[in-house]
Order: C-alpha cells, then sequence, then structure tokens
C-alpha cells in the first residue's frame, strides 16, 4: 500500500503506524517533521504549506515506486503532508514505512523525506514574530522557480 | 530528557512522539519494533521477553549518553522496551528521538536500535504455532552468554 494524503487537518502518528504495520513485519520506521520555533535566529510563530495537488501526489509515488525498486521488501508506505497552518510543534510531514527488517525501513524512511524535499512542489510561508513573512521553497529543492 | 521505560503494557506511539516533541526542533525520528509473524519459515505466534531490568535500563542510559556526543544537537530520546508477552504486529521497542534538523534524530534513531541489539541484556522467547519454543538472545548480541 503507498497511503498518500495531503490534507488540512493535524497528523496522526499512531493511526498512521496502525495502518502500515503487517503481521508480516518486525519494523516499523517513522519520521515526522514538525514546525520549529526559530529560523536562522528568528522566531518563528507558525508556518503555512501550499501545494499543486496533483503534482505533489504524483510527485510522492513517484518517490514510492523508487524506495520499492531499492528496498523490495518494504511492505506499507504512507506519505502524508499537511497544508495550511502548521501552528509550533505540530507536524507538517509524515512519513511511515514497514518492513520484514528494520534496515530497509530505515533507509527508505531517510531516502523518502530526503526525495520530497527536493523534489515536491510545496512552498512554506514562515510568519516570524515581527510580523515578518517570507514564502519559502525548501532549501533542498533542486527545481527551484526563482533559482 | 532521557526517558527510559521498561514496561508490560502495550507501547504508545502518539503519546511517547508527543513526550519527545519540542517546539526547538523540527524533527522527530522513531522506530518501533514489532512481532513478526515468522522467522526462517517458522510460523511464530508470540514473543516473550525478559530481562536484567537494572542492567537493561543502565545500558540503555549508556547509549543515550553515546547518542548525545555523538549529535549533540539531539533533544529529548525515549527507549521503551515491553517485556513478557507481544503478540503478533504489537510493539516491542519503541525509539523517538528530537532534534532541530532531521539527520541527527534519524541516525541517533539508527545507532540506538543496533546498540540495543548488541549489547541490551534482553532475552525473547519465540512461541511457534507448532507448539515449540527457542529462547534467543539477539542475533546480533555481542555478549552471547552461549557463543
Amino acid at each position: 500500500m503507498n497511503d498518500i494524503i495531503l490534507t488540512h487537518d493535524h497528523l496522526d502518528v499512531q493511526s498512521t503506524v496502525d495502518k502500515v504495520s503487517s503481521d508480516d513485519c518486525g519494523a516499523v520506521s517513522v519520521f515526522l517533521g514538525t514546525t520549529r520555533n526559530h529560523f536562522k535566529g528568528k522566531k518563528v510563530v507558525q508556518l503555512d504549506y501550499e501545494c499543486y495537488e496533483n503534482m505533489a501526489k504524483k510527485e510522492m509515488l513517484k518517490i514510492c515506486e523508487i524506495m520499492r525498486e531499492k528496498w523490495p521488501d518494504i511492505m506499507h508506505i504512507a506519505v502524508h503532508h499537511r497544508l495550511g497552518t502548521v501552528p509550533i510543534r505540530e507536524g507538517s510531514i509524515l512519513i511511515a514505512v514497514s518492513s520484514p527488517f528494520r534496515l530497509s525501513a530505515m533507509h527508505a524512511t531517510q531516502y523518502c523525506i530526503d526525495s520530497i524535499k527536493a523534489t515536491v512542489p510545496i512552498w512554506k510561508k514562515e510568519v516570524y514574530a515581527d510580523g515578518t513573512i517570507s514564502w519559502k521553497e525548501n532549501s533542498e529543492c533542486t527545481w527551484k522557480s526563482n533559482p
């Protein structure tokens, strides 16, 4: 199962882990990206995410396919991205991968978040405590619209 | 915070992620080891864990200290191990690590599970569908009592 979800709701780790868990698997690896309260010395109060939903989903599915080629024993993959406002400490991206043994799940999870940061068209607006904002593509992004 | 728990209760991923999350952090990495329904062609029905609790906790704290030396920006570490019977699909070990950036959390999580498998005195009994059982130290264990 490749469970790709873009949502304006809170990301729930437990139900996602339950979703990818399998009787055949001995490992679930999870990554949760959360809103941090600072960026390069500036106090952040929230992040807002926007994306091209169809394109983002297509890119995420492509990443899942590559993960399955690289680590063929992977069972289930969940990639849930929150859109809209994500307050401090709450999750914006949740990745969960199950496999019989732990190494493939853990390596695939890292590949997944690295690839999403590099290729998926999602923008974030950082809202600072001093009232200023900054729209940005991910700093690791390889396809920047404003290089 | 180093949150080391040995428990006979179900491991709860969500509350553990909430516990390690921090306003200062942008990443939580999680590993959940679960009971798999097979081992080398034999159908497994459950695992039973036993350990020297004091020694296991001491070893786990030692691993946390090494993690903090290797990845100084790590914020919180949770290592929860379930003892007693762990049915198929349920978690026996749950590791959660928070940090400002993702790489240290993810690398530290992998180091943590690898080290626990290698050094912490926890034994498991595999109970098979054919009625047989097998007590074993972890296959990766470096201190085997029966080499």
